[in-house]
């Protein structure tokens, strides 16, 4: 109770001034006194609360957009209040945001990422890149990775919504994605566990000879604000298991680095006496961060065979156009990870306790020297002497880094249960040396620093995303939720000044970018808004032309919603029309959101100010089928209602 | 700037102290007034931030259990830290609980909530009820009501899941629902939009003839954990438009109170020139608290006709049986909740400025005096004069109330954008009068006080979970979080202490209950455990007798999951299989839950330690299917994967 005899000492100070310093004051420091006291905190406790309080009406500075893992989602967090400001769905249906649930434009841009008949409703979201000019973030928009089946979606941040999902045509599953060149000329969606080309059946005894890795470059088109699937392409990999990558900047702009496991092509079985996967693949010393060029390779491309409908780079080609090298790196990499001037590629093994920094330099040098054998796939080994620039032991179990903008590098710590600080060498300081390490609760896996992993990395915030809860947290079943914590960097030691609770997914990687670089519409921009053209419907909806058309079997409804009504209100067809129906939210009004349920039938929808969202059905269920606004929009919500009738057969 | 002077002054008293206190108390008193400083925190802001935070590692005081509205989840939310400890899926299939995406058993749940043919895969949660001993919570289950399609969900708050969906069988909508009888024997569905019986088809010109609104009364079978389908019983009600319902307790156990509005029965029509609803149905000055007596009509039910499977009481009997009373009630109305000792009946009106107490000794007075006429179906309607007991004057939009323990009532102001406290007559005080009005950004829907429709009320924390948010927080496009703002009841006024953006859902309404009457598990009792049927599973994969077998075309595998590997890490099958695929996750460590996805499948599940999940489909795709663990568990979790090999045929 320490800190009971400090508040105690404040209140006697408090109480000792009140003839000097007056009501307000004494008011205060005994407020603060009575309040930490009845509420156990301490002096840490009592810094960190207003360190993270935003008043009532206060906005955020940062906002992290953070993976929803095995969610299939975006989060968007406050910071440094850390709360959820929105979930933006993704790969998976959503009914709040109306998202996959009867509308056709976000039905459609699921079912893009369906595999062959397989309708693929969920997503495991891993790695959100945010649209970057000259390295840096520009807000415009966001891309994610989603590892399950090897697809990657494009978020438009004006509305924050998903406007496209890809599928990788070379491979059902991916993991080092999604990563942006620095002017986001292409989003590198790296590969994971090797697959034979496209997917298809091939027996592991063939392994080394049919399966492979794929990385995906996709060309973005900024101006369409999609990805341009026909400047697409991809490379082939040897069999290895690539991990995460980072994009060159500044002094290595043209160039990626992907890490690896598994060079030793282990093909697991238990079932049949072998050692596991995780055995069989941590057998070597070393594995091989792969240094890829991309800004030839996109040349090459041109004049790349087309597999399965994209540009296909063979290994081949790759090695004699010198598009690919490896690197040794020590045991079980996870985390490639670029410093902001582009100088060193850090790498940290999982069951290595050091960084270790490569010399971009020492690998163009090594590189034009000629040195090195070749792997079993002919891609040449750069030697580790040659390319390594320097070692820092930092702990057990790291995973990933991030920087500031003072020359600091931060790696999280998955078995030490902490973020370590360390010192980066020239041109940033004259030495590499760890500074210190913060403990963080428990088995932190990604950090996400403020622009932790641009060009101009702000510092002043760490995010760490930590992968058990345990004993954090109230219990809520055997399901926990996650434990983000925000560690705060502005002060002489890293201090974790928040833990807040994440009971809605896994995040994974996070990116954190200033608030006022963000310029999102309060409402859409014109009425009759198609949110998935980011245009106007030419056949939306327009007040005082609402009405309901049939044609032949077809009927076709124009609806408008307003408070607090629906036009028209009540709709009257046949079992077995099929329905076209267009519905604009004629609101101008910020917040103005009414929600569209529609009884009976799958269909739930979120219509934004000036939205135009159409549905189309086949009537098949005959009866009375109410349907009426979702969303609490004015005092007369409930009465915001109307009946669609199917006359039976 | 005036907090500046205020905390200069601190730094001032600080200061001069720090001779005799010491530098700990400097150093708090300094850090205090300078982070207050930077981050432009007043006094009040000072005192609401360390009201609400809650320390690494430190529990949350009540759990508030608020719906997802047309999210169709209900949210476990810590107070006072205002924290998303979960997300439990219920209506809609959410990926990171592996719920609805796969597995067979959650499968199941959802498919009972289908219409027909029609697989809807959303909803539209409005009102959560904590099961109830002798009228207060008690912490073991959840009921839940969708409104879209008329189904009730129930959720075992021993793991947090839903383990059951019930469908009305009398109409495809709600609204007055979930509530429970004082001891949880039934669960009451009240009814929204009156419709033909089972949904028919009806033209609106025979509305007055045909359609009805319908309560459900679902029968708990506690021991069970389940809703006794058969057991349980409907009654049919005249076809004004059935709002929120409380249950009687206390004095008036036995009882239940539903508000309604569309008297007048209105149809709409805009697009015929009629008016639209929202001016349709706020024609009469006066609408219908219906009154019934569910203790008889459980009774009665026993006699009662079989529709569509389930005893249905029809309106000449409920009217006959005196089951059912009419009450008049002031414009509008919407909420009517019952107050701790169930002496009254508060009715608010949205269109009245006041709330409106019945004395429930006066209405059963008034019913065994036999007075009153009758309205168009017979039913009596008791004169208002007769059982009115008191009128306050709170302010623009009432809607809901709850009590604290002391005697005072809180109800929101949907258009004065504020909650009103005002204290009850007796037996509890004195007199009927407004105490004040809190203001809350903004239009205020339902609130929640802690355990604040109990018998037993706590006061202390009370949440406004307002419709609006505009400024309050950053833009994050058109559609805006909801901004549910804590009120603490502890001090001499209401007071604002924290506005938590609520980014995944709108909710409707929130039961809050002290976190220590819960009693969640940590990991499931047995390894091999099917939470469906809170049982072990006899056919669940045992260590050590993993494996694959097959029967003809069906392949059933029996797989175990543990860090970091599967057992089996290699299955091949032909195109075509039936595959049936059983997973336990055999740990029994705290948060040592392992995720499964199968790649080329729709499948994604949550294993937590001790669970077994089935998953049944045909191979329709052949190819090399990678499976791995979504849910990072540890170092090597990277390599906890293997490989579905489908052979083409």
């Amino acid at each position: 109770m320490r800190h009971a005899a400090l508040i105690g000492l404040i209140v006697l100070l408090a109480g000792a001034t009140v003839a000097c310093a007056g009501d307000d004051e004494s008011g205060l420091d005994a407020a603060v006194s009575a309040i930490a006291d009845e509420r156990g905190l301490s002096e840490a406790d009592i810094e960190a609360a207003l360190k993270t309080f935003v008043p009532s009406g206060g906005r955020d500075e940062y906002l992290m957009f953070a993976s929803g893992g095995h969610a299939g989602q975006v989060f968007v967090i406050g910071i440094p209040s850390m709360r959820l400001l929105k979930s933006i769905a993704v790969f998976t249906p959503e009914s709040w945001q109306g998202y996959g649930v009867g509308g056709v434009q976000t039905e459609e841009t699921l079912a893009a990422g369906f595999y062959n008949d397989e309708e693929i409703k969920w997503g495991d979201t891993h790695h959100p890149a945010l649209s970057e000019t000259a390295g840096d973030y520009d807000g415009q928009f966001l891309f994610i990775n989603e590892k399950a089946n090897g697809r990657v979606a494009m978020i438009d941040l004006r509305d924050f919504e998903t406007k496209q999902i890809v599928k990788n045509p070379f491979s059902n599953i991916d993991h080092g994605g999604t990563f942006v060149t620095p002017d986001t000329e292409y989003i590198i969606e790296g590969p994971q566990y090797a697959h034979p080309l496209g997917g298809e059946y091939a027996p592991l005894s063939e392994y080394d000879d049919k399966y492979r890795g794929y990385v995906m470059f996709w060309k973005f088109d900024r101006e369409a604000g999609r990805i341009d699937e026909s400047q697409s392409f991809g490379m082939e990999l040897p069999p290895y298991w690539q991990d995460l990558c980072d994009v060159g900047k500044k002094v290595s702009a043209g160039w990626v680095f992907c890490g690896s496991l598994n060079s030793e092509r282990d093909t697991g079985g238990i079932e049949a006496g072998n050692p596991p996967f995780e055995v069989g693949v941590s057998q070597n010393d070393m594995d091989y961060l792969h240094v890829m060029n991309w800004e030839r390779a996109a040349e090459v491309a041109q004049s790349a065979p087309k597999v399965n409908g994209y540009p296909l780079i063979s290994l081949d080609t790759a090695v004699a156009e010198d598009l690919l090298f490896l690197v040794p790196e020590p045991k079980s990499p996870h985390g490639s990870d670029v410093t902001p001037g582009g100088e060193y590629v850090i790498v940290a093994g999982k069951l290595d306790p050091h960084i270790t920094a490569y010399s971009f330099e020492k690998i163009k040098a090594a590189i034009d020297s000629g040195v090195g054998e070749s792997d079993p796939y002919g891609v040449r080994i750069l030697p580790f002497d040659d390319v390594m620039e320097a070692q820092i032991e930092v702990g057990l179990g790291p995973l990933h880094t991030q920087f500031d903008g003072d020359g600091y590098g931060y790696t999280s710590l998955f078995l030490d249960n902490g973020v370590a600080k360390w010192q980066m060498g020239p041109p940033y300081h004259d030495e590499w040396k760890l500074v210190e390490v913060v403990p963080t609760q428990y088995n932190v896996g990604h950090i996400a620093a403020a622009e932790g992993d641009t060009v101009s990395p702000d510092g002043r915030y760490l995010v760490s995303l930590n992968k058990w809860a345990t004993d954090r947290f109230n219990v809520v079943g055997p399901l926990l939720p996650q434990n983000l914590q925000l560690v705060d960097l502005t002060g002489e030691h890293m201090e974790v000044i928040y833990d807040m609770a994440m009971g809605v997914g896994e995040p994974h990687y996070a990116q954190i970018i200033k608030a006022d670089k963000l310029d999102a519409w309060e409402v859409y921009p014109e009425v009759g808004w198609d949110p998935h053209q980011q245009a106007v419907d030419p056949n939306a909806p327009v007040s005082g032309q609402e009405r309901v058309e049939r044609n032949g079997d077809t009927v076709e409804i124009w609806m408008t919603a307003t408070r607090s009504h629906f036009n028209p209100e009540n709709i009257e067809i046949n079992e077995g029309d099929h329905v076209i129906w267009h519905i604009t939210n004629i609101e101008r009004a910020y917040d103005a959101t009414h929600g569209f349920a529609l009884s009976g039938y799958n269909v739930g929808l979120s219509l934004e100010p000036g939205e135009t969202i159409t549905v189309e059905f086949d009537a098949e269920n005959s009866g009375v089928f109410a349907f009426y606004c979702t969303e609490f929009c004015s005092a007369l919500h409930l009465e915001m209602m109307g009946h669609l009738l199917v006359r039976p057969e």
